[in-house]
């Protein structure tokens, strides 16, 4: 584990940095979900989290981990979701300025959610050529650091504190899950699973329909796959290279979920657990109802990822109506 | 407080009796809920609770205190909402019956949540007299012991251990406020409010259009006024004797709602503590928010009452639609 882009200490490291600025989330169970599932299981709940999602940690650890000249010239990220809002408050937090790329046909509510965590939006074409243009003007005209939402080794660190406070709030588990997107929660994930012991499988799961890192886990090369089309909007992006690195070093199990399954898991998190998840947490609770994973009797941590929803429009409402 | 029907004590020991089957709850809080109500804000999360809600609290007291020849004969009652649920689980817990009278149009999730946690229904007509002679029927011929969903004074001591945990778990609280239906809880919550000490408000809270407790409190007597017509479908209850006593000697303030405010309440506590909480939680809520509190500055618990809702309606998607 040693030469991975990203090390247990690392983690510990993020953990003790970002301590002040992030919640230490609570672990929910529910018997009847036990029942469903036919394990003991715990869920670590990134929804409580600061801005409502994990993100919040990785963006920490990023912005505090820079030296003072960089603080001086601020930060930025091409991204209208999570980590565009937490990179905007890990930067009010260090007294600094984030500046965030977004398209123009950004949801309302996102944008509000940065302008209020104070951060500067700077907006775009909708592609994804035109937001990296912006990105990279940015830090020419003022050099403010790029914070990469996912493959960063600092942000995949901060990613991994969640795992690290799950295996001390829930002892002897038997396995962990998470789910992936670009890749960096799953790879912190892992290393801190790892360094915690080697007795903890480590399962990562992944809609069937935007299933790249699953290929590129099995295949053993980085592949974009087919265009991702899932109703986890978080899981959409592409795996990053340093998350393929650990991921391919670090996983014991990696099961994909048909989309159907994530509605009903995510509708049933919400019925039991009384908590709002966003349709991307739902994917590893799909995963331990799949019938796919090892299960039966078991301890088993699931992150939780976030809860910023749109009301108005739960992935079941459509069926309903 | 002494020659009221409910003193700390029975609260007291309603905690100790209840405590292996119900939980210690969270308390959330959040410096947005904070900023938008102008005062520092404490969430016991009864959403969290055993079945979904606070009702599991008193029902246990009840189920737990019958003696041994009561125990034999099962216990029952006439409700279709949560203390159904709650009589239910807390006489299975006991190892007794429950004997469960719900009108034949009754939701079918109800239904469900009753059978699964080992409840015997009996279907009746839709009325209140209906209801109320098919329980009578049951406690003649089986001898069941009827359990009143709010006015049962272990009942009310049961539900007060909720704020009982409040007050420990966020301390030096300037007031506490809970919504009143049937008044089970908020007399509960009075007297161990008022039990802790002196210096702790009790504010109580009503939709404006079910408010028979606030005109009962107001008037000194008690009045059903008109028919109760609210999206707060638990708190469309009759205001009950003992819990009009309770609260007439030791309420310091009562407000009511508009209809409106309760649904956005709602939705600002899913969207912002990312937590399910049913329309009678949100009614407090509505209260803080709504400027008729001496609120400013304050550190103010909130009892959720629970969280069991449709999640296919939410009240603010017909708005939406």
């Amino acid at each position: 584990m040693s030469d991975l882009p990203v090390t247990f200490s690392d983690i510990e490291a993020a953990a003790a940095r970002i301590a002040p600025f992030v919640r230490r989330t609570p672990v929910l169970t529910s018997r009847r979900l036990n029942e469903l599932v036919g394990a003991e299981v715990f869920f670590k709940c990134e929804n409580f989290q600061r801005i409502g999602a994990f993100k919040a940690r990785g963006a920490h650890n990023a912005v505090l981990s820079l030296g003072p000249e960089a603080v001086a010239r601020g930060v930025v990220t091409h991204s209208s979701g999570n980590h565009a809002a937490a990179l905007s408050l890990a930067a009010r937090n260090r007294g600094t300025s984030a500046f965030i790329v977004m398209p123009s046909n950004a949801p309302k509510a996102k944008v509000e959610s940065v302008l209020r965590l104070g951060g500067e939006i700077t907006f775009c074409e909708p592609t994804i050529l035109a937001r990296e243009a912006a990105a990279a003007a940015i830090v020419a005209d003022r050099g403010a650091t790029l914070v990469h939402p996912y493959d960063d080794p600092l942000v995949i660190a901060g990613q991994g504190t969640a795992a690290l406070e799950l295996l001390s709030q829930a002892p002897d588990l038997d396995a962990v899950i998470a789910p992936v997107g670009g890749g960096g929660l799953m790879a912190g994930t892992a290393v801190a699973v790892r360094g915690h012991g080697p007795n903890v499988a480590i399962w990562a799961s992944e809609p069937a329909q935007a299933d790249d890192a699953w290929r590129s886990w099995r295949q053993g090369v980085r592949t974009a796959g087919d265009p991702p089309d899932t109703i986890a909007d978080g899981l959409r992006t592409t795996l990053g290279e340093n998350g393929f690195v650990i991921l391919r070093a670090l996983l014991d199990e990696f099961v994909t979920v048909p989309e159907a399954s994530i509605a009903t898991a995510m509708r049933l998190v919400w019925e039991i657990l009384k908590i709002v998840i966003e349709s991307s947490s739902a994917v590893p609770v799909a995963a331990l109802l799949g019938g796919g994973l090892p299960v039966r009797g078991q301890r088993i941590g699931v992150i939780l990822t976030g809860g910023n929803v749109d009301l108005d429009r739960p992935p079941w409402a459509s069926a309903a109506a």
